[in-house]
């Protein structure tokens, strides 16, 4: 290649990267259409509030310290060291693009959250474990399989995020919902269950299709590149891109189709919650492993996330664990699914790491129970901490009333009658 | 050209169809929304499952059967004979960007029936249907049309889908809306029409701009590449696929604007359904022609769109036919005369058949009476015989109540007050 | 460069300006969610019709008269003087990509003005107001700025359009609100505020989300290409866009930040409101600048606009001005700041006014200067003529009773029990 043909088989990419970065941002829109609908109506301004907030507030410390932690050069393989409040912006478009593009990442990691513990969890607090996932927890862990660190070295491989995004988002959110429990009312002393009813169930299923569309930019922009060059320098013929995107439809579709009709056995409907959740547990399990496998894989693979979505659901409602809008089954779940499917399904010439398909296997499992020891171990330590200086729940009252409280509204019900100094706070009908 | 840059013109062209894809993907959201927002309260999540599921098993039939009926080697002209179950996935970038493109087409034809029906079909029938659709009908059609079958042989010009797409999928409606039936109160004896309140304008107005969203895409990307190359293998200066957006854009404006004017005289107000389906007609209208056509016929043909769009409106609550979102008048109707468009404004250098513009319109009503005997016939013959074995229609305690019960939610105002074993189903305050 | 390496530069230019057209386009869809959700509930579809017909009305407008006015051949660097009914579509994919990009801007600055005047403005009257701006004064002032008119002419600079679209766009309500009044019981004689609830906060949220999306690329796109030839033409390592893409990400959560923690101060809690428009004023804030900034201006800029979007909301308070959806502070106010901004923080090669910085901020001042004068002018006279022969207002009846009745909707909470001819009109649950 000439020095031109250089530049634009580059920049190429960099335009795809770009796009992806777009749609993938648009995800923090999906998650809140998604989580708002799949929450009481008593709540779903405080989740609503919860998502954008933690967008803004995530991209800020990203920029400070996350790039720099996840990306910067390496110590030792543990944490990057340079690269904090990074001079983008005008000029610079390679640095430019690694920092956005790894930015809504990021943003989309801490957002996993949000949901799981909606109608309970205080906003200062949530702000508080926002900081901590986005500006250490996160970028750390990125560090080690992202940018050379000592999983990377050992070979394990998870393209686009299964455990890094995923399983990490949902390891937060466990820790979370162990610490601060169930909502009032949800479970019985007899083991039995009560329905909190969501708010808008269209709204959950359409946010499901605008993560959908986000997700062909998550899986596809991390390719990081849009033509392949071979080591000779050649330009290969085609894009590998299509063939990621191609997994991912395939993949969320058959995740959606297997819990559909599993949830349908397992409850006598054919449930909202079943197909949303299967859809995304099926881009979920496919997200590590969507460069390296063909279409019939992505079917397995996407509709075992899905069985296990509604597999996990169910476990999680004998344990008692409140997870109101699906996050554990998944992003937890089905995150180590396909980072182990990587392992089971992936074509020979992805393999990375030694002994084989074996050897690979093991890493997938070094690297998510690294993700589980050092995500649940430290945000459970320290949410345990933080929750004896603040607590993290707020009040019985404040918890029957409905958390849209916390934000200036009224209750659902009540009617301010008098002039209020509140205007611009704002209500609702 | 040399090698590296044939490479370059041809992938840049897969980015493009790429980014194409993902556009029409989110038609999904769009119908969703505009269906939802469009039905009655007690039918929305029935709406929306059906909308999402439908998404995913048509992608996934399409695979295994859909892409090689119509994308398949031709037996005749009539129907293609290999390619399922295609192996894309990683590697094979172009098999891997033709099957995701026409995938979302295919899923696209298949989710406007859902809409039409809205309120008494029962789910399990819907699955039937889309299964039919998709695995079927619609590949077929697409055979003779857009992999150089009979029609395309004698010249048929259908550019994104007039009637490939749309008006198959609003004979499909057609053919379930005559079977099935309309909602109960719906039509009186005197010929007068029960409003039936629909849940959310405003969320259906905003299905109108994700699904003209959506069409940049299904316009522009029908192009299937970025630049032109010229038969002696240069490059055009300019790619072709900015003017065939400018003509969606002006399509869709044009329906949007004629059908206010029109239904304010008609009904009096200036009404969201006619400006929501306006715009969609006059996209529909232009679907066909927009890559032949200039500003002008693009103003008058989405224009006459939009008027026929409100004019079938009327015409059907003439037949007691009840379609609840208008997928007769803007898929079927818009779409025929989009196809005849092509024949009427086409610049001479896009003409295909044989005797000039007489010929043209004369193999255009060809095509569109061959859609109409194998779509609407084949789908009614189906349809009868399925309703005989395993009735289309809820019960009428059912649809009294309401289709969201199908999938496990209490009817609208009831609330259940016992501890319920059903909690995983959800439901809706 | 030879001749096809040129070719593909200049169209993956076009490439990435049709991909921004398409997500400007988009923004009418956020606009429409921020609206309606801010808006009562017994206005919503009166808000949704209008920002839908809006995007249909002057696009054609924009096709028909403004193009030219703005991008025709200058008389005296006032206004354009050809190019009216312009003859795009099929071929010429230069003129093409050209209109398309700047009607979705024409509609955005359109658009503004809907929400402020939500709940007593009339729909016919806005209609005309649609006419007057994309029509005439939108292309008239972009002339002076971006067709080498006479601002242009003295070095002013507003990159993607802080004061062009957006500042434009709040004149044009701050003249409507002023002769349209308040609503109906918002202010007291006592100087107190009345709540005005809004209909749903999180479909506002939502909206917030996809306008910053959408903002991606009207400020991305602006560069108007996306490789960087130098005067030697010789292409630049790496495209420009990224950090134009990084500083509209920072800046919006910027703007977040800022104004969630200062709205929290002054209303006592951490408001919806607050976050939704300091995104936005944040986002506006670095329109104007956002391709000569780095990352830490970035941050500075929109945070400033998030903190004058809360300041300025107050003052609106206390000069009791009626802007539903803060359309005032976040495009007048942000607006004016960006464009100063650029002033004060651009980096010296990006400087083009005589005088260096001092001449610049100068120079800025000028434009803001015409853009108030010329805008906010010409609107006040054309309103304030329009209202005496057609009051631009509704009854106080109308206003009580909501103004989705202009769309033939019942009133809130009364039902029609007989059966009424208006079937096609629809209602609402």
């Amino acid at each position: 290649m000439d020095a031109n043909t250089e530049i634009i088989v580059l920049n190429v990419g960099i335009l795809w990267l770009l796009i992806s970065t777009i749609l993938v941002f648009l995800m923090q829109g999906g998650f809140l259409a998604l989580e708002v609908g799949l929450s009481e109506k008593k709540n779903v301004v405080n989740v609503a509030v919860k998502n954008l907030t933690d967008a803004g507030l995530s991209i800020l410390l990203y920029w400070a310290i996350g790039f720099g932690l996840m990306y910067g050069a390496t110590e030792s393989g543990i944490i990057g060291t340079d690269n904090f409040l990074p001079d983008i912006g005008q000029g610079g478009g390679d640095l430019a693009i690694a920092f956005i593009f790894q930015a809504v990442f990021a943003s989309t990691a801490v957002t996993i959250l949000s949901g799981a513990v909606a109608g309970r969890m205080k906003f200062s607090s949530y702000l508080w474990v926002v900081v901590l996932i986005s500006g250490f927890i996160y970028p750390i862990y990125g560090h080690w399989v992202w940018n050379g660190g000592w999983l990377a070295e050992r070979g394990f491989i998870d393209f686009a995020g299964s455990t890094v995004v995923h399983s990490v988002g949902g390891w937060v959110a466990l820790a979370a919902l162990i610490i601060i429990g169930a909502r009032k009312g949800r479970f019985n002393e007899d083991g039995s269950v009560n329905d909190m009813p969501a708010s808008d169930l269209p709204l959950a299923m359409f946010g499901v299709v605008i993560l959908w569309f986000g997700w062909f930019g998550f899986n596809g922009g991390s390719q990081l590149a849009w033509f392949t060059v071979t080591d000779q320098g050649t330009l290969e013929a085609s894009s590998a891109v299509p063939g990621i995107v191609a997994n991912t439809l395939i993949g969320g579709a058959a995740g959606l189709v297997v819990a559909l009709f599993l949830g349908w056995l397992v409850s006598g409907y054919p449930t909202a919650g079943a197909i949303g959740n299967g859809t995304l547990a099926g881009l979920v399990a496919v997200t590590a492993n969507c460069q390296a496998i063909d279409a019939s894989s992505a079917v397995i693979i996407g509709g075992i996330g899905g069985a296990i979505a509604i597999g996990v659901e169910q476990l999680l409602l004998r344990l008692k664990i409140d997870d109101v809008v699906g996050a554990i089954p998944v992003h937890l779940a089905a995150g180590i699914w396909g980072t182990l499917a990587f392992g089971i399904f992936a074509q020979e010439q992805y393999l990375a790491a030694d002994g084989g398909r074996g050897g690979q296997i093991m890493v997938q499992l070094l690297g998510i129970g690294a993700a589980a020891v050092w995500t649940f171990g430290v945000t459970f330590v320290a949410l345990w901490l933080l929750n004896k200086v603040a607590p993290l729940r707020v009040s019985e009252e404040e918890e029957e009333m409905g958390l849209n409280a916390e934000h200036g509204l009224l209750p659902v019900g009540t009617t301010a009658t008098a002039p209020s100094a509140a205007a611009p706070v704002g209500a609702m009908d």
